[in-house]
């Protein structure tokens, strides 16, 4: 997940003030940590898979994050906590510096715990005497950026969690994160009913004075046939009902890329699936757990959520079908806020729309590419803007371990189509 | 390159009389050896790389095209040349059964050439009887395959130009394919003009009585912003410049997996470019020779392309621009047809439109995905219709190597974003 | 394989007159030729994997090795046939120069098949004249690179028709090199017997005027306790046995190198065995075969040799006992001049020693280690005699490809324990 | 390293009495954890490559080894500590059951150092009750595999300093395990002389009461020609002349393996060598420090030794060579026990035998394989014995990380020739 960032829009950011940034830059960060709390200090350490990053990595990359793009340029005669770490925990701004190579992040057992817990601790320190001591000339700027590290540590946030997910996946102890906040018991699946959108020219994009992205933006007509949606996301019953089809092996469900990744990984469930004594299990932040078929279906690849659609006689909606469903919709759902930490089924009778927001992040059949007159920022934090929009598809709506106040009907997630460890499901659409 | 099939247009289609049908067919399989004339038996062999087939592979599979979707359905008691050249020459469709390794195309010996152009020649004989004796009641649908089958095998011949290249190329010896059909001389570079296009709706996609491949439809609107495209193609000169400007050694100009690439393959120049005797030499189809700068730069990635657009302070059309600007253009230039089997300069003084056919496959910005309300046809042809439709950029306009009769306004080529030993160009475009 | 030189033994080699040393050498050469006589042009180009080269190459290296180390430096004024082939045909002489990489000799479509004979024709032409003009004073050393030469092109005549071999039995079509030259049906395998060697010292290595590599000296002393080889090798119905006992499912039987290797490559048989119809075939150089229980087991790894070894309670011979027990047996068997050029049976009863020459490669416990004292040769041909001691086992005796003027009892050839397309298969050893 | 038994000899380890060994056993452990000591707990968790182990993984595995192979089998209720430790901390016995992937250690977060900790008091309880309560009858048995835990822990000690090593110096921090033990000042080298030996017959390995691994055994006679050994180990300084005369650039020093593993490696200098700011400087278990010139060189693989010889017109010494050479010699140096963990100079002058034990182990010319007679051991240990026995060569004398009662004149250590983590280096030897 890239940092795109949005040009500040005065009359949002601006209004916030000294007090109120403190307050807020202090709950984000808090909430990092206590999202660590439960880790033993080996838990930190471990890369399980290139894409993975170790927690310790995460917080100190954060916080790397404030030192180089806030306390380094604006404040006067601020003490580097340590040389070394812009080295270490620069992601992949190429023109901040060379930066260790992201698939060695597990060899790390230096700097410990502890001490990246003093890193943060001391970036905290200054963040709050830039906050005392900036010129009003410059705190709009400071205000914005501030606003964009928030925003960055709460997509940190949920890569903590999703990493952490694996981690312990990966472990043949299957340890639980937290313990189970779900009754294991199943219930039946509602009904899969159909919202019907008519044809016509709508706006999609960021608008209005919140914190958004960059590309988001700008706002831009399109014309949509007229088509349909699923009320609901697709269960982990009906997906089953795909693989008891023979949905993994039979090419013509599948893309061409996507049936050579099958043949060469060997997939034959979504990730964290098990097949054990006749049943299939699934790891879950809280351990293992039996698979509940109402379900929303997580952890597929988006080759796995077009050739379910394909092999269901539907598609994937396009990103535009989906945020101009979603854009009048309540944001709200079963996000990380919620503490469940898992997807969870949808109401049992209902023909409202659902699972909109939280539970999974939803594939569209979207690439992930500029939207049009989009113009990548000035300045370090927007030299690379775009460098991502190739071989990436866009999801949306986030899912059960984004953050409440991170997710918005115009926002875009982008993954490549292998991608599996994020909580990823699907929703059906059809053209009407 | 995927067979993508167009349903039947009957008032186009249905008119092929069954005498033209066999003409047209005998022209185009004649073409296809004709390209082969001037090959060694050696020559005929060789997989230099994945992507490359051996010409032989290319006769063969053409013809295995007529047998498999042609004389097996449709002639009562053909007998087949050999039991297991279905299993050696089909390509990639899964339904019809087992096929040999695409990257173990080079291991084969035999059959020898001499048997495959038998092969052809009872591919052809059976053609012209099933031509001869089919109902009238399925000559319609024969037509269609029977046209099908050409443009397929275009597309074949287009590739063994392009695969021959590579194999001639990868030979220490850099042997000629043919003799140079153009001065070595250079001339000046005509001036980059601007063209310009207003905003507005426009109508993409085929339509019309012709030939088509079912991805270019259904037609449909967009709606487009003012833009402006270059009056030509961008040259070999004008792309010394951003080499000489560092541009393979910047990373602020890449996409992140076009700056990976570059890196993982120490990529510093377009593919076929030599630097000798402190000059540049590129490999042609008529051997080395010095590069021209005014003639249009080839064989570049994606990648390449959108990085050098970039440094320009431009970008790439997307397809429906480009589509835009070129439907009402006479559809002619430097193809195939031409002889000269390498781009050509642009004429040097002109504000018209100019190469939009012809020279360089044109890539856009546009990633390959169907077009709103695209239908895959049904049946063994059919059945993986949209199974590239991920991972790979649109390509626009035709090449030196296209047979003339195989391009429009409306084709859609499609590669993925690292490939470059096509004859691919760019054309830089920006908002207006 | 490598060429290692012997030090010229001036009471055997100097005795070689030019006469003499013309004929040889004409018939040496003209038995390489022999050997490729009934291949299809485009045999001769193929590599089917890395350690196979085109037959074609074989056909120019075997012209360059005579080119580089005899005509260059011997024969004033010899005109160069072509400028690059020192660059395509040298294969491993780095101080030489710069050469083509290995892994990509089946890319090359040119020089064509008939620019290398013309290539042949050319060094043959010159050679002549080499012979016939040299001084006296040159000829001793003449004669020594001419049979150096002569013996590599030996080497090199093996290698085709293992390389042949392999060509054939990648290619679906499975053709025939030859025509069978032995009855199919099987007979009953003979009784394996136990030759008894008393403890003891005995002397190996190249001794007596006749050539010798420089590997097979000096001749030394060594130790041997008393130890017990069967009588004849080990047979393809011996060696069902093993597989029938889940001889490639358990571990214990194997190193652990090998116990990896048979899991990463998938082993289950030896190379060249097909299960198909509820029996075992083999390929063989007159094409598909069913399994001759027999017959000697053949291609198999030293991984596999030492397994069935270890299965059997017993272990393979070192080259010192191995060239102790032929070092008084008469140098015949079913060498490549008998031109079955398959591996046969053993007599049907006998306790005489049989196969030690020809049929299988014999795979020894002894790695490829210089014996104590030898000193590399001096010079371009020298400067690498060494470097291949490492990470290779010996083996002895020759097989049913190994021209029969080739092989002696102090020959040591030597592979990497992984390899399989040579003809090799096991003598078993105990100790007494 | 494997572990590699021999059968007990009733005269030497039947008279070890049980309060011995369990003072013995408790040492043996207490040092293992000592070692250990200075680690920071995310130390622990780190596989810096394939080869290293995570430090927790070595403090389990060794005690697995009591577990599995006493507490299980001898001691009646014994109370497994964890279900799946056996699946998670067995090495490589492929018939005590399927185990963990190797490459995967340095995955596993859980279990914790504190519970890893646990687990070594656990298994210590036991073996406690098991030596107290032990019949008379089983007492030898016993005393021998309690002998041989102790040795296999041995060895793990010394993977443990060598794994820290390589954890350390893969983080950019750089950090030490321990102060600095040793004078950074430079010293004159002392001068090279040579030890002389006549030719005659030897008798080598194992013999005695005491200890050994069985591929020790049997003592039996060798031939050796006569030859000279360097009165030292080649030194830091003598390796950067054959560097600063281009050693890793020309191929002729190097074997063929050798050679194209310097290229695809891109080898420069032994491992944890630095050049920056115009110096040499070299990572210690004391931090970086200065390249000391008189001090051993270490971290070379047998390639790089192998060349170095060449280079310098010498060779390896055989393994025969180097324990006759050895056999007298008192067992004392700078190993493990002297707490420098770094090789240290030569004494300046001295013509007598000098850094047999201890400083680096010394690379031999002999391949890894059975003496004549070996015979595996029977049973659960016994069962792979011999399976390293190939593609490794032979190393002697041990280094400045081997426990001091860990190492005599017969012991076998072995590694493939591209190793170089260990600490490796080399004497000289030459044909009398």
């Amino acid at each position: 997940m890239a940092v795109i960032l949005h040009s500040p829009k005065p009359a949002g950011l601006s209004t916030l003030n000294r007090e109120q940034a403190w307050s807020l830059y202090l709950s984000v960060r808090f909430q990092s940590e206590s999202i660590c709390q439960s880790l033993a200090t080996e838990d930190y350490v471990i890369q399980s898979m290139d894409d993975v990053s170790p927690p310790k990595w995460h917080l100190a990359h954060t916080s790397w994050f404030f030192e180089n793009f806030l306390l380094m340029p604006f404040l006067r005669g601020y003490p580097l906590f340590h040389p070394r770490f812009g080295y270490l925990f620069n992601s992949y701004y190429e023109s901040v510096g060379e930066f260790y190579p992201r698939r060695q992040r597990g060899f790390l057992s230096r700097p410990t715990v502890e001490e990246i817990y003093d890193y943060r601790t001391h970036v905290n320190h200054f963040i709050a005497r830039l906050i005392q001591t900036a010129d009003d000339a410059q705190w709009q700027e400071l205000a914005f950026l501030l606003t964009l590290g928030m925003h960055h540590e709460h997509q940190h946030q949920e890569l903590l969690l999703t990493d952490i997910k694996h981690i312990f996946a990966t472990n043949p102890l299957r340890p639980a994160y937290q313990p189970p906040r779900l009754p294991a018991a199943d219930r039946p699946e509602s009904a899969l009913e159909w919202l019907h959108f008519p044809a016509g020219v709508r706006q999609i994009g960021h608008h209005g004075p919140g914190f958004a992205f960059d590309n988001e933006s700008p706002r831009h007509e399109v014309h949509l046939g007229a088509y349909r949606l699923g009320s609901r996301l697709v269960t982990n019953g009906e997906y089953l009902e795909f693989m008891e089809d023979g949905g993994y092996a039979k090419p013509q469900h599948w893309l061409s890329d996507g049936w050579r990744t099958v043949r060469e990984r060997a997939w034959r469930a979504p990730l964290y699936w098990e097949h054990s004594g006749g049943r299939w299990w699934q790891m879950t932040l809280s351990g293992m757990r039996r698979l509940v078929e109402s379900e929303p279906v997580c952890h597929i690849s988006y080759y796995e959520a077009d050739a379910y659609a394909r092999w269901a006689g539907k598609r994937l909606p396009t990103e535009a079908e989906w945020e101009s469903a979603a854009m009048d919709l309540p944001v709200a759902g079963n996000l990380m806020d919620s503490g469940i930490l898992h997807p969870t089924p949808a109401p049992e009778t209902t023909i409202a729309p659902t699972q909109f927001f939280g539970d999974v992040w939803e594939w569209t059949c979207s690439p992930y590419v500029p939207y049009p007159g989009y113009r990548p920022a000035q300045g370090a934090l927007g030299e690379y803007n775009g460098k991502f929009m190739c071989n990436q598809m866009v999801l949306r709506g986030g899912s059960c371990v984004t953050p409440a106040t991170h997710i918005r009907p115009s926002y875009r997630n982008f993954f490549p189509p292998d991608t599996r460890w994020q909580f990823t499901g699907l929703r059906l659409a059809e053209d009407a």
